[in-house]
C-alpha cells in the first residue's frame, strides 16, 4: 500500500439542531470542527479555534488518532463546502455549505454537480499517486447520511451510527422525516442529494468515482457515513466491487446502528474492520473511545487499518501525540 | 522517479502592459491563460475560454506538451492568487492577484505570508507522495521574475527569458525600474516580494521550501522564472543544494536571456536541460517552438525531462495530443 489520504470537509446546518451531534463543544462550534480537524491534522495545531475539537465532555477528535498514525503519509484536504474555510491549503471542490433540509434544499443542484465534477477530476489525479483513502469531517453527518440513504431508496431508519454512546435516533429520524416530507418527489440522485444531502458525502463519492475512472480502488475510511457515500457511488454508476470501506471496531460493534446491514443493502462487500482498544490508556479522554464516544471520523478507520498492516504500536503512538497536545 | 506534478497558477497585472507578453491572444486574455492552462492540463479541454491558450499568432500553450507527456502522472493545481479562478479543483494558497507594481505594491505582505505558509504546508505533504515537480503559469512572469531577482539583490537586468523570439527587454527593464523607484527601500525578502513580486513565484518557492522541510528534493520545472523562485527559496533559508531546475533547450539556448549566468549568481547548481526539437513536426504551431516561441511554461521542462528518463517518443506523443485538439 502506497497510501494518499484525502479528508473531505464541510458543514451542514443540521449540526446546529440541539442534541443531534456531539462533534463540537456546542452546536455553534460544530461549524468549526471540520476546519480545525484538518488544520490540526496537517500542522499539529488548530487555527480556527484555540484547541482541537472536542465533545461537550472534552473527548478529543479522532483526528488525534489519524495524525498520530499517518505522520509520514501524504494528506490532502478537500473542501466540499462549509461555513468555515480551513486555514490550511485545501482543494476547493466548488460546493457550498449544506443547509438545514427541513427548511429548504440542502444544496443547489449546481453545487451538487460542481462537487461531483471537481471531485471526480481530483480523484482521477490522486489515483495516479497511490492508494486513495478518503475520510470526512462533517458534524451532523450521520443524520445527513441517514437522509441520503433514505432518499436513495434504502431503509436506513435509525441505522446510522453517532459520535456518542446515546445515539439520538428518534431526533435524527424525526429530522429526516421532516426533510423528506418537505422535499416531496425525488426524481433522480442529483435532486435527492440537493434536497437531502450535504456537500461532504457528495465530495467523498465524487473523489471515489474519479479513482474508479482511473482504474483505482478507493478506500472509504469511515463508518456508516461511508455507506451513504457508497450509495451515491452506486447510484451514479460506480462499481462497488472495487470500493473498500475501512472502519473501526467501535463502529462495527455499535448496537445503536447497523453498519453491516446497511453495507449489505447498499452492496459494499469489501469491508476492513480494525479493532483497537484505548481502555488501558492513561488518558481519560482516550479511554472514552472504548465507551462508545467518537467511534469514527477524519479517516480514523483508514489510519488504524494502515497501522495494522504496518504493525505499528497504535496506543503508544496515539498517547504520544495526545500527550504533546495536552502538554502544549 | 515517482513524480507528482504541481502547477502553480495566478496572475499579475503586469501582463496587461501592451507588448510585454505573448502568453495569450491579447493583453486582456492573458488573465485567462493560467486558468485555461490547468483546466486543459487536467481534463483535456479549457473551460474559462473556448480554446487552449495561444499567442497572438496562434502558437499553442506549452500545456499541450506537458499534458501529452504526463497523462499517467498525478497532477495538482495550486492557485496562488489570480483574477480568474480555474474551473477545475485547485489547492487554494490563500493569496491574491498580483498588482501592477509600477502603481503600488504587487501584493500585501499578508498575502505573501499566507502563500508562504500554505505553500509550505502543501509541500510537506506532497513530499511524502513522491518526487515533487513544480511548474507555473503566469503571463508576465519573466518580467516579475526580473523584478524579484533585482529586488533580492541580483543583477538580472535583461537576463530573464520571454515567450517570444523578440524579448522586449527594454520595455521589461523600464517597467521594473519604475517599480523599483516607486517601492523605495526594500528591507527584507517579504517586503521585496510584496512590493515587486507576484503570487506565483512566491507559491512555487513556498511549496519547494515545504518539500525541503520534509527532506525531499524539489524539481523546479521551468526557465528563468524558476531562478527567481530559487532566489526566494535561498532568501528564506532553503538549501539550493537540494533543488533542481529542469528546463528546455529552448531556454538554455535563448541568447536574449542568460539562464546559466543567473543560475550561477543565484546558486542553482543542479540543472537538467532536455533538448527536444519540433522542427520536423507536421504542425506549424509546434514548429514555431523551434523558432523561439513559447520556450517554457506549465512544467514543460519537467515533462520533457521525465519523458527523456523514460525514453518516450516525445514528438509523436505531442503531435497525437495536438491533433486531437486541432481536430476537436
Amino acid at each position: 500500500m502506497n497510501p494518499i489520504i484525502v479528508v473531505v470537509v464541510g458543514t451542514t446546518d443540521i449540526s446546529l439542531i440541539p442534541g443531534i451531534t456531539i462533534a463540537g463543544a456546542s452546536p455553534e462550534l460544530t461549524h468549526y470542527t471540520p476546519a480545525a480537524d484538518v488544520e490540526y491534522l496537517l500542522t499539529g495545531r488548530p487555527k480556527s479555534i484555540p484547541g482541537i475539537p472536542v465533545t461537550p465532555d472534552g473527548i478529543p477528535t479522532p483526528a488525534v488518532v489519524t495524525r498520530a498514525l499517518t505522520r509520514n503519509m501524504p494528506k490532502l484536504v478537500a473542501f466540499a463546502g462549509g461555513r468555515v474555510r480551513p486555514k490550511v491549503p485545501y482543494i476547493d471542490l466548488g460546493g457550498e455549505p449544506g443547509g438545514d433540509f427541513r427548511k429548504g434544499p440542502a444544496l443547489s443542484e449546481t453545487a451538487v454537480e460542481n462537487i461531483l465534477e471537481n471531485g471526480r477530476i481530483l480523484g482521477r489525479e490522486l489515483a495516479k499517486a497511490g492508494d486513495v483513502f478518503i475520510g470526512e469531517s462533517i458534524p451532523g453527518g450521520t443524520t445527513t447520511a441517514m437522509a441520503i440513504l433514505v432518499a436513495l431508496g434504502y431503509d436506513a431508519w435509525g441505522k446510522t451510527s453517532s459520535a456518542g454512546p446515546d445515539n439520538p435516533k428518534d431526533l435524527k429520524t424525526a429530522v429526516v422525516k421532516e426533510g423528506l416530507a418537505r422535499a416531496g418527489r425525488l426524481d433522480d440522485p442529483i435532486k435527492a442529494l440537493a434536497e437531502l444531502g450535504d456537500p461532504v458525502h457528495v465530495g467523498v463519492a465524487a473523489i471515489a468515482l474519479g479513482v474508479l475512472d482511473a482504474g483505482g480502488a478507493p478506500v472509504l475510511a469511515g463508518g456508516t457515513q461511508m455507506l451513504a457515500a457508497a450509495a451515491i457511488i452506486k447510484a451514479l454508476g460506480g462499481d462497488l466491487g472495487k470500493v473498500t470501506v475501512a472502519t473501526t471496531g467501535w463502529i462495527a460493534d455499535d448496537r445503536s446502528a447497523d453498519f453491516f446491514g446497511l453495507a449489505k443493502a447498499v452492496g459494499v462487500a469489501n469491508i476492513k474492520v480494525t479493532r483497537a482498544s484505548f481502555s488501558s490508556s492513561r488518558f481519560p479522554g482516550l479511554r472514552y473511545y472504548d465507551r462508545g464516544y467518537v467511534k469514527e471520523g477524519v479517516a480514523m478507520g483508514g489510519a488504524l487499518y494502515l497501522a495494522s498492516l504496518r504493525g505499528l504500536p497504535v496506543l503508544e503512538m496515539v498517547e504520544q501525540e495526545y500527550e504533546r497536545l495536552v502538554g502544549s
